[in-house]
């Protein structure tokens, strides 16, 4: 028997919760899912099947997945499935249930992030004892209820003898940042899905509301940028250093200053930034993450433009050796209305449900977009849930927690979404 | 029997390098050296009685000091100097031979570094079993030869019936980054040293070769610098948030264009700098360390005044608080030349010394400059004693090693210069 | 006979194009209309009786006010309102016409651009021997076009029998940079004003088109800000120089990277910048001019307040002293229905008009918005009309002229507007 | 008769004083002095045979030039000569008196500088009435003496009967910035020079006192940069902009940080910065005036090609055109010991000289390095004479003035100095 196959849609979350893992490295999360399904007969695409590997964005080193995955298997981690992945985490199960419906596709997204969950007991997942069990690693984001999700749907779905058409649901990793999204959204399997929804928990709705159709997230890019001087002596030889803290410091001053557009919103900002450099020794390398955001792809390319423009000349400027990787994008995506009227329909047959909100603008960012993207330009329908849950602490936030009780609500608006095609 | 006595200085010099320990936590060092001259008789005085604590700088965390006690606990640090250390680190050791003549004082400084070792066997301390045996740590700069030199001229003075006065060892920690001397300088025990010397080996010299008095060292002062501002999301709410690293990278432009001084060199560089934000949180806190450097006390100050000048405001332009804390400093001094003349002569009569020069130029930072400039302050004579020793690798190079014929050279020399004060 | 009352309006119109003077310095401009208007019996207010002297900003060195007043009186400006108007250009004209009908204040703009008038015969001012004969100062805005429509009103009201009410003409000086109409709009005379008007001619309109309502201009203050140091030789004592220009470049660099807004749209800039020092000595005294924008009072006043932190700081961090004073200023201010609902309803009734815009964001920026708030905080409703003109180049483009087939439709629009009142 | 030739040396100091002419405007000296040794047969030689043109560097726009040529026509500046120098001013004066002895050098300066002499009476130029009679521009560095010491020195040799050899005078334009030195060296004219000596007047030395051998000034260059951006509407399109402002302010915060050198003295300073757009327009147009010294002609190198390459790329940074013109250069020299001697020795003879002062630094900056260095390359020897001159005030400083009985002291040492050749 599967480690989740006897639990309920709540313990699941709550073991999800206690073995969080960050992107790319979801080595647990992907393998107790995949188990799961494969036992209720989902073909399973894993690895290359899975993502394409060169859109792969912010991936950590190879010891750090080498590492996780041996705790994935000190954890319990089925054998199988972990073999099947190789370095590569999430995957894509899929089962056709009639021959004449339409293929249906759901994504969740399963990373948790880099936070220290509190050891306070005022904090429910401590009181209760499913807390992360790794340091500085928690879900605090609810991706651990949407991978709950995921899984509810497949049982609801499978353990009501289907419907007539195929579902595919997307268990995507890395999704914080951007990591993955596009990637899975370059795997193939988007090309024959017809409707297709992704969802999110919580962004402030409280439970009992859905939001049809979210929309207009803001896209946004992140550059690792890496500063590669030289270092000397700064007492005897300062001249013989190329600095990379000097290039570094231009160019932050200068990415800040980068002109705002006459055609609307657009973002920048640096984290992550260090120089390890003693304070007598000219700085070697500097490194630094940059985010760049806009309202429009056209305004977030503007952004990276001109941030990666700075960031070369700043470096040339002190014979600064720079280069830059992404780390990370996101894109935007607009709701269809066909599925937005399916969803607000479906909604409205819901007890639990009590308001419903048609659309609304999605204030983050999502690279759910990629995904979305590509099943709309291969005429497919797409639209992105909002699923109310009366969280205790904001996003992001170590205390957050989710409502529980949205767990069943987002398993039944899915569900009855896509059963509702039989009556299109 | 006390760990080292039964060992010879070289033996005594690879067991140092076995357990090095950085600034303010040699407790092992401390307690092991102790043992032996607490068995010869000396006098010995440690925490507030050899350091004054309000003038230590660079002192490492709380829980960092407790950790390196228990390491040095477990390594065999006898308990009963261990426990008279409290939280401090080094110790100061008198015996008194005679009642007629001076008081002399010998300084040998005995911190190491934060280099990681090489595990490489073309290392000789790796190839003979005998390197650092701590992660991240090592005597990269010859401390514990030093430390060893100290030792040795107990012995030497001790076994050979002392000399007509009172000899005291300063066996001074955290040299490194220039953050125990001015504390040790102000012990108190200084006041009647009538004769002082502190020493070093290699600096470029070949074994066999003396520095009667090494001066000049460059003034220094070090200072962390943290900017505290407020984080905010990058893309909801930027200007919500007060940006340290903006205040950072704004002080960082400034402080290499403090203007160069018409009366002489001048120096400052950054490093360590840090600033943890994820990217798309404003950053409500970095952090760096500054080093400036002039040619003069003047010229140093100048130079700390105006970078403590800029830091200020460039976090008050963000309305970000600034705190600076000195981290550490060292101050110059001259060569007296009576002590001069004294070492020179005594060199003439040590074979294994083929070539002796009177005066050179210190390049570095030494803080034995504060412990030098008390002893003249009080009427008393110092020099700074440069020991040539063959050295594979540069100071503070991981492949630093020292040539160990150097250590009997540098007993020699201040046993023979201490003796020959009864022919003065 | 006055010089302008036997010419026709284009005739005004051109005249005053050839008389174009810059904002404080409209003395023949103020005193050729206030003749005719005299004439008329219009009560006039000028000096403090026009303007608060004291809110007045961005006011040109005494001895160019008085080279700009002898100017006028060589161009033949009459004697006895040139010695009303003391130092302060622009005025108020005042009739009452009947005792029961509302006061009706109109506000027309008077001053002219630091813009060199092209010699080409291709721009029409030039080829039919009107264009400006001061060098370096011309109407490029069509201000002479707005003071011509003033004053025909004026005629067209008064020729016509007035109506039952009081009819007030703002002839306003210095509204580029925004430096006049604050100081206007606390001249006590728009107290008792029930309905204001205010116009631009062109802004992209053609000749036929009437803005009933343009409003929403973006809110934006600039600022001249001087940095005083102190010179040093740059060679010999670059250390006793505080560098005004390390503080300006400072202070530019971080102007540009004040952190965009969450709320709305917000700009910077930096212009006019001026340090005479020559290269072998350290700048004693740097300047420029910043103007920020939001698209609220709150956002203007949000960059405004971070634009003078940071050139504070920069300045202190430099031990430079930094001193700003206002040059101009413009707030926002939305139509009142009921005048958009008048005028819109007048325009139908005028053969020339042809197309009828109700409402329009007005993208740039007017300092006639002091004067409209105020009306408004009184009680009194108030618009601003766009009145189409075909002009052949952008404002503040060299070869800019206005269709002058726009200053009869700008008389009409107003005169019937006011009549409706009787009407209403 | 010539202008000049009736004149006391005096007198010539005042006429010169009176007529103050800078750097390649020099029309009227250049004319009246070359009237005076044409009559003495001289042998005359201008334009590119006094200069090579090609390097002549920060020549003025050519309507200054025109204007300046007209100037000086119009102050009675003899044609013959004007039309001989076409644009290019300074001139060298050749007259061979015997045909075996040496061909001695002597160069003088002849330019003035941009300062407004005082109208204060306590100015003793102006209230003897010899005060520059034009604005803005004043002999405040004793190049009017040092002409006059030039023509004195031809005067008291040809109305001596000469000695045995050729005298070379070069009046060399341009001194002030370094403009004009390297391309008289490239003359063609010192390739035969065997003694050479070039002379200032004051540099706190009192009058009495000689320097027989200053040496060792400051290399420095200066560089004229422009930025050359695109301008956009600050509001309306500020992304559209190429801003050279944010281009010029980023080289300035990084050119005052260029790392200073562990081989020696460097300096950098920024002048002459102007960006004159208005404040809401992106700046399309910026300048700066930079100057880089250094102990030597390596560290002067140095810090050059640090600023380029800073300039360069800041404006990359924010795509703006960089152009940089270098505007001025000196070099450095040593007096020959040869020189030295036969100069301490002349001075000896002459009563006036009270003091003599074989060798001196000299601190500030002198193009006659190019031509010294170029007589010493030939195999000439060359040493460049401190005339002492006890001044009102310092050089530059509007209040300067000369002891003009420096003068006679000039020509007396430079004449024994050249006839003592025959006694050697």
């Amino acid at each position: 028997m599967g480690q989740l196959d006897s639990l309920s849609l709540t313990e699941v979350r709550r073991s999800l919760h206690n073995h969080p893992e960050t992107g790319w490295t979801e080595f647990w999360t992907t393998s107790v899912l995949a188990e799961e399904l494969d036992k209720r007969g989902f073909n399973l695409y894993f690895c290359s099947d899975a993502v394409e590997e060169a859109s792969r964005l912010g991936v950590p080193p190879a010891d750090e997945i080498s590492a996780a995955r041996e705790r994935a298997r000190k954890a319990g981690a089925p054998t199988r499935y972990i073999n099947r992945m190789g370095d590569v985490t999430g995957f894509i199960a899929e089962k056709q249930y009639g021959l004449t419906g339409p293929t249906v596709g759901v994504r969740v997204d399963i990373d948790a992030l880099d936070i220290q969950e509190p050891s306070d007991h005022d904090h429910r997942p401590t009181q209760l004892g499913f807390a992360s069990k790794y340091p500085n690693t928690m879900h605090a984001c609810g991706h651990d209820g949407h991978a709950t999700i995921g899984l509810g749907l497949a049982r609801e779905i499978d353990d009501r003898g289907g419907f007539d058409g195929t579902l595919k649901l997307f268990f995507q990793p890395a999704e914080e940042g951007g990591r993955g999204g596009k990637a899975m959204s370059r795997s193939g399997h988007l090309e024959d899905v017809e409707y297709f929804f992704a969802l999110h928990l919580g962004l402030g709705n409280e439970t009992g509301t859905i939001i049809a159709g979210y929309e207009h997230p803001q896209p946004n890019t992140k550059i690792d940028v890496s500063f590669l001087g030289e270092s000397s002596h700064a007492g005897n030889a300062p001249e013989e250093g190329r600095n990379a803290l000097q290039a570094l410091s231009t160019a932050i001053q200068n990415l800040y200053a980068v002109p705002r557009h006459g055609n609307g919103v657009t973002r920048i900002n640096v984290g992550k930034v260090t120089s390890t450099n003693p304070q007598n020794v000219i700085s070697d390398a500097a490194t630094m993450r940059v985010e760049v955001r806009g309202r429009s792809p056209e305004l977030d390319e503007y952004m990276l433009k001109r941030a990666k423009q700075i960031v070369r000349h700043a470096g040339s400027m002190h014979s600064v050796e720079v280069s830059t990787e992404r780390y990370g994008e996101t894109t935007t995506f607009t709701a269809d209305e066909k599925l937005v009227d399916l969803v607000a329909n479906s909604a409205t047959k819901i007890p639990a449900i009590d308001q419903i909100v048609r659309r609304k603008t999605f204030k983050a960012s999502e690279d759910a977009s990629y995904l979305i993207r590509q099943v709309q330009q291969n005429g497919g329908s797409a639209t992105y849930l909002g699923i109310g849950a009366s969280n205790v602490a904001g996003h992001h936030n170590p205390y957050f927690d989710i409502d529980e009780n949205a767990l069943d609500i987002g398993v039944s608006i899915l569900a009855n979404s896509i059963r509702a095609y039989d009556d299109m």
